[in-house]
């Protein structure tokens, strides 16, 4: 069977902006602002730390390995950065800026053309030590799957009390 | 402050169609028929079972409290209808079923021009007796959002062979 996994991540990581648009532009901000509780993400503070990522991770850490293999180590990725980034922007904007980091970070995936024995290239985690070319496009895909998760969990929670009985057929709210 | 609950509500609602069609148009079957193992369902299980939700349990349960109050009973919701009824459509055939069947749905909500206080009226459930038209809305909308969730939530873990050490970070593998 002929191995599809770098098409097939590359499917899920060309539509997520299409996703988090259909989901959230234009949405009230009773939505948007909603969390799960003190210290935990809103969608809004979800999109910015989207957007670090593009900026400081994925397609960063990929280029390292492919330039300099495990010898240098990943710079460790700051999960909070989008409170000091994405401070007061508003989220049609951040929404634009996710999109044309995503298209900007999927050409230049594209163009590297990556072979089957490239995605055995390791590099050195700041926390993990060796990962593969593959995990991290692995890891890529499935991070943005669990936002687009958080995403709808944070939402479909802010009607917990508004469900009445209902809550027990709901596990989301649990 | 004004309660904006029913403008809220159809917000939601109304763009489920285009987030389910951007999540899965056109994806790999790898993706679209994943599971999260025996007996659970896949993100076409999922459709199936929404297009049902909107054919059988929203609108007309709202339109049953309209019509007879708490008098009748609602008729029971058949979860797995979709194993029978989506039975070897195409999922692109069943997206356009849904938005179609959803687009109908908010039209008739919003020809009821429903009043603050035709949301307390009630109907009864067959299992948890008296729930309101307010209950009812709440749990169509945070219902979509739960199998948006569902649906991201199983691609995602999809990759959890994939990902490696980075499983440690996303929650959604758990």
């Amino acid at each position: 069977m002929k191995d599809c996994f770098l098409e097939e991540s590359m499917a899920i990581l060309g539509r997520t902006p299409a996703v988090l648009d259909a989901l959230l532009r234009g949405l009230p901000e009773g939505w948007t602002e909603a969390t799960e509780g003190e210290g935990t993400w809103s969608p809004y503070a979800v999109m910015g730390h989207l957007i670090h990522g593009e900026v400081a991770d994925w397609m960063p850490r990929l280029e390292m390995i492919l330039e300099h293999g495990p010898s240098r180590t990943f710079a460790p990725f700051d999960r909070e950065a989008q409170f000091a980034e994405s401070e007061k922007k508003p989220l049609g904007g951040l929404l634009d800026e996710f999109r044309a980091l995503r298209g900007d970070g999927l050409r230049r995936l594209a163009a590297l053309d990556l072979q089957p024995e490239q995605l055995a290239l390791t590099g050195t985690h700041p926390a993990f030590g060796a990962v593969t070319v593959r995990q991290l496009l692995a890891t890529w895909t499935a991070h943005d799957l669990s936002h687009v998760v958080q995403i709808s969990r944070v939402m479909a929670k802010r009607y917990r009390g508004e469900v009445g009985p209902w809550a027990a057929y709901l596990s989301v709210m649990k």
